[in-house]
């Protein structure tokens, strides 16, 4: 039997770890990481620092994970795809740890925040525990130094293709939105909106810009095309809000 | 000059601080800390045992923390009494760091989700900084092991007095309800709704339920009514999702 934990590893601050985390890395009887992460060197040059800082000579088993089917349509493509993780996951903690016990892995930001990892460990007769860890929201809110609801009211998180789809909600003050590929806010009619952007969130790269969405929409749609050409990957996220409810 | 350091604490599990957190309480020149915390006893007593671990011996400043003035307008209370607070932290700084320094504070949660400190030292010609932490959000979610979002969907959080004033949005898959006095889920239809609840998140106390509305909202009355009464206080906060979007 397997008792799985997931451990919310931050979103790119080695020190976002929590205490708790440190300790179930500790703990665990398997770390497993993913080989490399599609192209993001950087994120896997992360977890492996954090195993050498808190777990020196652990039993790490590093998988290497399977792509998903871009001939499929999207839906079952993920299904699929969240299946055959599964199996590498299964696969790996078998062999190092035949008579079952406590696999951990770090996972980007928190767990619950979109992240398959919950979806996946349930096709598994595994146990699955959670360590809450820092979600890029938190870690945009606190480089800005800014409260991510006005008073009493409220948030809404969102993806850059619903943004792009159904505009900024009339009935919403204010919006986080992640997984944004191609600037949705660009889509925006900037009037009476501001917005606080962050990429690369918590790492050495951490690049910052606010103002009201007229002047500095243009400014970050520059600054993220510069950042992703000279890394070749960014990760970024941001929040909108109507300039009455700053 | 001073530096506030405003670090967020987790919910009440000694182990959600960060390890940038720890290094930030390690670094500062004060701490200031509420003496009470309006009747929430054990919460002062986090805080303390946090500090007597990673800062054992260094400096620290209890606060007497002003009161709300009931008989003004709320807004206007709020606004006198952050204020007030202000004044309560500008004068225990200046008279524990006369030249200036590194002030810290550590504040439930995460300082960005609904909590009053960026507010607050907005008052004041201090530079103030953010280290992120656990919000009850994360909590939540960690405890009962569950996504927060459906997939690629949207989430919204709000407050108890929203979500009786607005009931469960038409156009929403996922609410997640904070400062909630009243059991407001108790006001929404029921059918068609599912919810994860949690009290006392992260503590020896929690308390934690789960179900579809018609029958885990009774539960949950009950079960809060009897921790409310065994504790003399509690901190509650729970994800609606709508059937379909599990
Ligand atoms: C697949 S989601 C994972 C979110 C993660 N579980 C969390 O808790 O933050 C990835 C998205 O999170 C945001 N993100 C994650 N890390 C970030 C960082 N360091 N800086 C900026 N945005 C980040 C971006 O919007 C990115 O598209
Ligand atoms: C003033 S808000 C502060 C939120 C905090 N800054 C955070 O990041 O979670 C207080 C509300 O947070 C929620 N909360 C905070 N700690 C909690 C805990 N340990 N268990 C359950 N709910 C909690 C409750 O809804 C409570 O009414």
């Amino acid at each position: 039997m397997i008792d799985l934990v997931l451990i919310g590893a931050g979103t790119g601050h080695p020190d976002h770890l929590t205490l708790q985390g440190v300790r179930a890395l500790q703990e665990a009887d398997l770390v497993l990481i993913p080989r490399k992460g599609a192209g993001k060197e950087d994120l896997a040059h992360l977890r492996r620092a954090m195993l050498d800082r808190h777990r020196p000579g652990g039993a790490v088993a590093q998988i290497d994970l399977p792509v998903r089917d871009a001939n499929l349509p999207y839906l079952e493509a993920v299904d699929r795809w969240h299946d055959a993780i599964a199996q590498v996951w299964a696969g790996a903690a078998a062999a190092a740890l035949p008579q079952g016990g406590t696999v951990a892995m770090l996972v980007w930001g928190d767990p619950s925040l979109y992240d398959s990892s919950l979806r996946i460990a349930a096709r598994l007769d595994w146990r699955a525990r959670v360590i809450p860890g820092i979600t890029a929201i938190q870690a945009l809110c606190a480089a800005h130094a800014i409260p991510l609801n006005a008073l009493g009211s409220e948030v809404r998180i969102t993806t850059g293709r619903r943004l792009r789809d159904a505009g900024f909600p009339d009935d919403a003050d204010r919006v986080v939105v992640m997984l944004d590929g191609t600037c949705a806010f660009a889509t925006l009619p900037p009037q009476g909106l501001r917005i606080w952007w962050g990429a690369y969130l918590g790492m050495p790269e951490q690049l910052l810009e606010a103002g009201p969405l007229t002047e500095a929409g243009p400014r970050i749609e520059a600054a993220r095309a510069a950042a992703r050409a000279a890394h070749g990957w960014i990760m970024d996220c941001y929040l909108l809000s109507r300039d009455d409810a700053a």
